[in-house]
């Protein structure tokens, strides 16, 4: 069996093209651009808790490091150096192989460096560290939201909570619209481009990875603000064009996580702004709702014009 | 069960003193100073693997952080920022709370901000990534010895290793002996002040974690040199005084990790310059070989002046 030290040599150590020293020393050495904040984010992905001990190495590379890197587009920052933690079960150098290329297909789609880790053996653990950067005061924090302002969200959240349904049989997909959520639950896309492009244009922003009111609330709480989301304005659509049915659909969209949307409030001002940013990347932006100045009051706008106080929500990986 | 934000809150959230940003948001905001490197490092500790499932909470909590302060130290860097990403199997909220008293004493004591994290359910687990800083161009890698260079450690190698012996009922030690080994194995002091002293002294540094001639290999193979160890020269003394057998006190302290002691080199035209170090920081440092230019080939030269190959050595998670 090849060593803990050969495994990571011939694996995770590629060359690192903005690093001055990376893996192999007690630390890696690298250099920010001036004028540069760090944005630092690490998430803990386990077996049993946030994907099933089976899954795909390949997919679970890319997902491992994708979650960090939309943390980092959640700041407007720009995802720069990682760090890898991995505890595994066992040497299984073909497990290895295939994690690591999955890691970096995401590192090279987003210009990331990995610069170092750690190797040990345990249940299966992974946990990365992203550093991005900044320029000094533009991040965009969940703190900034107005009264007045508008809510948006990317793309299509709901995706990846209908392929989980599936995946435990909880719900009955067309074979297309299984594929697409699977594909959304496996390999979240983070929103990297569109976290740069909302610096200056959003007043608060972050990744939906909880679920879309769940993590609403954080912007509420950090803001001092309520919201109304417009339940009419939520992109049902390509969730019932799965096949599902119109509540799991509205379940999956409102609590659903594991999206990595973004989700970001802008004045009112800056709606054309943000339109013209979602039309230059391809890619729809919702506006879902007002921030208010109901300081914690967060609003179901029903298609009938009824006002409904939101459920309790967010995921609690101990609840 | 209070909910995990109220755990993460409750424990992990205090003031940072040098962070524009900490917990709460996708990612800390830190600034840099201006002409500084940064220097990273992670470490994850797993139970079963690394520590007994059942080690005092406040103890663990201390070493997390400890064994990546010690990696920032090897370096000849400051330790700054930390991020913590923890599994837990179940929320223990007095488990939690003595964890976290035991790494913000460790924090205090060597000038850290906890500025993020990650908190999940799951096979327990811990996760340290350090940042800190160093001026750009003065980090004291693995890779700068050069043949000649006289081979030091600091303090009191092998203690941690005898204390997991006795642990494991290998030795039987003294009580008061006992005791000195068990704090050395739970409770290791990362020698960062004399890490930042020997920058621009030392032209070689690593940390001693997996074993002092192991770790010595490291420096070998980054230096391209190879190493003659005197082993008359290695501090036996004080391993015997616990009351371990000879070959046993042999073992631990070449080969025995878990001490965080540093081992360095410098050319011999620095020796006063180290021994005037070790006088200011009241920290004894042993001069306990020399670099050659055989590379890779790593001696022991014995009390009767006989030279023998160094054992096959070096901790292996998967061994």
């Amino acid at each position: 069996m090849p060593s803990e030290f050969d495994l990571i040599r011939r694996h995770f150590d590629r060359a690192a093209a903005h690093c001055d020293l990376a893996v192999g020393d007690d630390a890696a050495l690298m250099r920010p651009r001036p004028g540069m904040q760090l944005a630092v984010s690490t998430d803990m992905l386990v077996a049993g808790t946030h994907f099933f001990a089976d899954a795909d190495p390949a997919l679970l590379g890319w997902k491992t490091l994708a979650v960090n890197v939309s943390d980092i587009a959640a700041m407007g920052a720009e995802p720069r150096w990682a760090l890898l933690a991995i505890a595994l079960p066992a040497a299984d150098e073909g497990w290895i192989a295939a994690f690591a290329g999955g890691l970096f297909d995401c590192a090279r789609a987003h210009g990331v460096d990995l610069v170092g880790g750690d190797t040990t053996c345990g249940p299966l653990n992974m946990t990365v560290t992203l550093i991005g950067e900044v320029p000094t005061g533009e991040a965009v924090t969940r703190g900034g939201g107005r009264a007045g302002d508008e809510l948006w969200v990317s793309g299509q959240p709901g995706l990846a909570a209908l392929g989980l349904a599936a995946l435990r049989g909880d719900a009955a997909l067309a074979a297309d619209g299984l594929q697409r959520c699977l594909d959304a639950l496996h390999k979240p896309r983070p929103r990297t481009a569109l976290g740069l492009a909302l610096r200056g244009v959003a007043s608060a922003m972050l990744d939906v990875s909880d679920g879309l009111l769940g993590d609403l609330g954080h912007i509420l709480e950090r803001s001092g603000t309520g919201a109304v989301v417009d339940t009419a304005a939520l992109p049902f659509a390509a969730l019932l064009a799965t096949g599902a049915d119109a509540a799991l659909a509205r379940r999956c969209l409102l609590s659903g996580g594991d999206d990595y949307e973004l989700l970001f409030a802008a004045p009112p001002a800056r709606r054309e702004a943000v339109q013209a940013i979602g039309a230059r990347l391809g890619l729809p932006l919702h506006r879902i709702g007002t921030l208010t100045d109901q300081s914690g009051a967060l609003l179901l706008r029903e298609a009938d014009g009824t006002l409904q106080a939101s459920p309790a929500t967010g995921y609690d990986h101990f609840g």
